[in-house]
């Protein structure tokens, strides 16, 4: 079961979650020049990324956006980089956030659970219901599925912290995913549906957490979004139930040190084990 | 603008919108047997449909989830009938369904209103509230969205009816996309920002269009999914707000009649026809 799997990997590395949203202005520039397509231009940086960051990651969390917006060459990245990882033996999550259902959502699964884009879990939009996440049930056997409930942006407020019936939205959202998992649940006792809740408001994620207890988290907002390594472990210390990503701040480090070179990874490396101990100290 | 070019696209051609929901089940026998991959084979599908009801469609809406399905050969042919419907002169939606912020919401911009997947509107969720819609604005001038609003699933019911502070959550989000237009009308009165409302439940839809004056709707749900020519036909002629997609209701119709040869686009220009008329003789 993925989520096991998942679990067992944070606890063995620690709970980063290195997020490839990998675009051009990252690029160190010895990179750039190479007489390559944009594409295989990303793809050798997020190779040397996870070459230099296998150990230390507990998964990595690959943003189809970026490579969307490179059209085929950009998917044909996207695909190798996320073989790529899986390959050495990574857990790879498909930060893709497709919400469609039955037949639709059916497609979605083949396309990322199977043949080129396969991923271990993919990121859902669950705003159409539980139509929108049951076309995964046949496949969490070994596939899992994180459901926006709470996400770090400024306006996720518009409609998620919007009082329903005396809970917000994202109450809501989280005892369905709770029970969504039920059928699904691993040794580890964390279920293969688990959520995406921002680090932004680290009093609401307690709460988030308290009420799903069998829902395993994937956290973003750590660093650049304003979430701190004091306020993960504050929940983690209660229960070992989240992964936190952070991209910029973690694949952009080599140009805050203004290296264009061959080393780059070794930046990355660093900032990825900084963030690992900023957190593991508190624990 | 875009919404203005569809308004008057459906007043001349009728309001029906051709769904390319295009998998292999769906393709006669003598293009399954061609020597050409899957894309490619999906690829003639389309071509043949698009040349038999461009002058039946008011728009094309292409769902995405088909072809990442089949991985880069599938999304090659989603790039390619994408822009072989556009440079007929048709409207294309991308039925993408997109939901995410910022910095990644300007990559999805980029990746579907330029490049190899450049379509005239996408749809978008945007359970992650206005930072999920934002990233586009700056494409508004030509460009349109039409976000999720009220689907017609059974399960839409989950999130969508749920009351919120006396209004429920598809009212809230039919404000919001309203507002959010404001700035973005035309000439027609309706705005590039419009929503998704099933035809499932006609008594909702015609209030969600009273609350919405200036939106333009693209409409599930017709045929298959329950919805009569007459339900649509009622809002209508209050409003001329909508276009009817029906999609597996017109790219089987071959298949109802047995015909495997090449004449299977004659079948799918009947069904389109029927599918305008039975509306058409209601207003």
């Amino acid at each position: 079961m993925i989520m096991d799997r998942l679990y067992n990997e944070a606890l063995k590395k620690g709970p980063v979650c290195v997020g490839l949203d990998s675009t051009l202005k990252f690029l160190p520039k010895y990179l750039l020049d190479q007489d390559l397509s944009d594409g295989e231009k990303i793809l050798l940086f997020n190779k040397k990324i996870i070459d230099a960051t296998t150990d230390l990651a507990a998964c990595y969390k690959v943003q189809i956006a970026c490579y969307e917006a490179l059209g085929l060459d950009g998917l044909k990245a996207y695909s190798q980089t996320v073989k790529y990882a899986r390959n050495k033996g990574n857990i790879v999550i498909g930060d893709v956030k497709r919400g469609d259902i039955s037949s639709t959502g059916q497609q979605y699964a083949i396309g990322h659970f199977t043949g080129d884009f396969e991923v271990d879990i993919m990121t859902i939009n669950a705003y159409m219901g539980e139509d929108a996440v049951s076309p995964y049930y046949p496949y969490l056997k070994d596939k899992g599925l994180f459901i926006l409930q709470r996400t770090s942006n400024p306006s996720a407020a518009d409609l998620q912290n919007r009082d329903s019936e005396g809970k917000t939205i994202y109450e809501v959202m989280g005892e369905k995913i709770e029970n969504w998992g039920q059928p699904f649940r691993g040794q580890s006792g964390f279920s293969a549906i688990g959520a995406v809740v921002g680090l932004t408001c680290p009093e609401e994620f307690e709460r988030i957490q308290e009420l799903s207890p069998h829902t395993y988290f994937l956290v973003p907002g750590y660093g650049a979004q304003g979430g701190t390594g004091q306020d993960i472990a504050k929940i983690l210390k209660k229960s070992s139930c989240a992964v936190v990503n952070s991209s910029r701040g973690l694949i952009t480090a080599h140009q805050k040190l203004g290296c264009e070179g061959e080393l780059f990874a070794d930046h990355i490396r660093n900032a990825t084990l900084a963030m690992k101990e900023d957190i593991l100290k508190w624990l």
